[in-house]
């Protein structure tokens, strides 16, 4: 009385058994993934799929097959002709978020070998590649074998996502954008992961962002996806640390994208905000150990203090830029970046103490002055964005600049006035302050 | 410091309110099935949408909500030229579920108008259009003009569901099919009523099957299935009594097309087996005291009952057959209808009582032989089926036949064999009885 049964669960019993809060199995995952990629399961049914993740979880066996079939989806880098440790940094973002365009700098002049695939502005948050464009000439998709070149010269390349790394994340994040399940732990840890694990890297340094600038509003969501990312690492048997910061207002004080790299250069000519310069030398200190050149996090940080300081960073971040093609004669003088026409100055109403400096009505409005997309085929302004001259906690005058807007078009800059306005508080006792690392977390 | 804020919400705040447990407003959920079928929302995004309304729910006031613009989605049929109420009965459908060919002719010749969609075979259940096509000649696509001729003639009228009416449904139904969304009470709540209230009726008798063979296997599901569809047709103003009946076994004996067609007949004739009766009975007093024609049950009751003593529903079964073009013969020779070329007798190998005459796989031991559809363009065998001799609760010796098996092809018969087999348990004891109609409600 045999009952014939299929081999392969069907994508309809993949997607019931998801919404049903079942458990589903390596090979389950894998192969309706790979469906999908081969059109047999159609994108309509991998988005109900997806909705069913969001509402339902993956657990952590889930979450690696997931991402390990997305990972596989494409070509894997082949660096193995590297000598040193290959180290990345990821950021979840956020706003202000340039810290990737110091710490590879600082990380390939301590030794370690740095293959950055960078991203694009997205929602209010900025893009590392829309920085890098501000340089004239920059190109920020170089061939396999330049990479490999670039990596043996000048120890760090800084590049787009390409076609075939990872395009079943490619094809999946396009439809979690437009069907509200992006938000998702399991889905965002296999998404980064899928593509950083392609890179084919010894290790990564996550910088997971927690607050109102960022996507993970909460500390205890941002927990919870640092643990995500930690457990399918371990199990991928690559190391990683991730670093839960604080995204409540922007990081540094440049928001835009000449400015950011302006802030950037100056980083690395020894003049930065402190929290930028906290922030950032945390994360090129666990590259730095990761990546096998320092033993403890105290002399790791000593490197990367003396990389700075010896002018070693600015030096590979000039061999960098030149690599990639772009004019490096920007280290020296930031007078060759994109400058906005005029600059608007925006000041307190009231004295009192910025209790309100909200990450991302900053970056809602820089991205209206023209820093960011609204919609993929914009072009991007990348002289514009803001200059925030208070931060939280500071104390201030009636008449104080609050921040500095650079702009090129009216229309726009009362957008964005609206915008600066809503995110700025003044009160007559300061807020309690909020640390700048909430946690760290190593696998 | 205005913000400007879109009139309409955009799809992806609908599915995002919905994934989140909002309850959406009518605008709302209109604008997003308007834009699905205006193709401004995509099938992608729909289905994440029924995703999250499967797992999240959806209220009496979204419910209803959805209900009306799937409804409002193509024609709405216009009936008012005829004098008598219009109602209409519809059934979650079941296994051997024949008593729409018996209330429809029985209604009528009690003065109730039955503008009737029926529906095909789907899944293990059959379909009344497909066991009327075993009438040589019947056609389930009359005009419009001549559907309100009908009406005004023989009284009822039993067709498919034309491509303008209610196209939403079809839309949607076609995407849930595929995407593990079927069985969620808001939506198969919609999905019944849009259809049944673009035929312009004035009330529905519905039946709610339980059971194993039943889309709702659990009483509670089937429950809060009947709830749904009260609360939602009296916010529509359309009269609506639910009857929740027990579909644990086949109702009645014969199972597939022409075989149930010559059970209806010979019911029609005076003879029938109880628990058609019984069910049947119920739903046509019900359709004669929602159409005006008897102020009790009793009264309606006893209408129904004469109508098949004294041979009016026999003749408006000849009626309807002969004004949709079949050939009416048949309601009083039954050999025109087509006949397998073998019967098999399954028999009992143990004596004892019947405990399990199991609904659900007896239905697709029917469809094995051909009864049924696996793919849409599968072609129906109107000929072959079974006829349940024991059913629950019948003693039986060693031997007895517990089911005939109309085949044609031993392929399928082996099949069938194999799922009949399952069907049946007998133990030494009787279990206790269901009760064939579990609860009526009334809105």
């Amino acid at each position: 009385m045999e009952h014939p049964k299929p081999d392969k669960t069907t994508a309809l019993e993949v997607i019931q058994k998801k919404r049903d809060r079942g458990e589903l199995t390596r090979d389950e995952i894998a192969s309706f993934i790979r469906g999908y990629m081969a059109s047999e399961v159609a994108d309509y049914q991998v988005s109900a799929w997806l909705m069913a993740i969001y509402l339902n979880g993956m657990t952590s066996q889930e979450t690696l097959a997931l991402t390990r079939v997305m990972r596989d989806s494409g070509k894997v880098l082949n660096l193995s002709s590297i000598a040193a440790r290959k180290i990345d940094k990821h950021s979840t973002g956020g706003v202000g978020d340039k810290t990737s365009l110091v710490v590879a700098p600082i990380a390939a002049a301590c030794g370690v070998a740095v293959p950055m695939i960078a991203g694009r502005a997205l929602g209010h948050t900025g893009g590392t590649l829309d920085k890098l464009e501000s340089i004239t000439g920059f190109n920020p998709r170089p061939s396999p074998e330049k990479i490999v070149e670039i990596l043996k010269g000048a120890g760090a390349v800084l590049m787009g996502q390409t076609e075939d790394l990872a395009p079943a994340d490619r094809c999946i994040y396009a439809l979690r954008d437009v069907t509200a399940t992006v938000e998702s732990i399991p889905l965002i840890t296999a998404s980064i992961l899928s593509k950083k694990l392609a890179e084919g890297i010894d290790g990564l340094v996550m910088d997971v962002k927690a607050g109102s600038g960022a996507f993970m509003p909460t500390l205890s969501m941002a927990a919870a996806l640092a643990r995500s990312i930690v457990d399918t690492c371990r199990s991928m048997k690559t190391k990683i640390v991730v670093l839960i910061t604080d995204m409540e207002q922007p990081l540094g004080r440049a928001v835009g994208n000449a400015l950011e790299i302006r802030e950037c250069i100056d980083f690395l000519h020894g003049k930065t905000p402190e929290d930028l310069e906290t922030v950032s030398m945390a994360l090129a200190a666990q590259m730095i150990r990761l990546g096998g050149r320092a033993r403890s996090m105290e002399a790791a940080s000593k490197l990367a203090y003396e990389a700075v300081s010896k002018g070693e960073a600015a030096k590979k971040f000039r061999e960098i830029i030149r690599a990639q093609g772009g004019n490096e004669g920007v280290v020296d003088d930031p007078g060759f970046l994109p400058k906005a026409a005029h600059v608007h100055r925006f000041r307190a109403k009231v004295e009192g103490f910025v209790t309100r400096c909200d990450a991302k009505r900053l970056g809602l409005a820089s991205n209206s002055l023209g820093a960011g997309r609204y919609r993929v085929d914009d072009v991007i302004d990348p002289a514009v964005g803001l200059y925030v001259e208070k931060k939280l906690g500071d104390r201030v005058k009636q008449g104080d600049v609050l921040c500095q807007v650079h702009w090129n078009d009216p229309k726009r800059l009362r957008k964005a006035l609206t915008l600066i306005e809503q995110a700025f508080e003044i009160q007559s006792r300061p807020a309690a302050s909020r640390p700048l690392i909430h946690a760290v977390l190593e696998g």
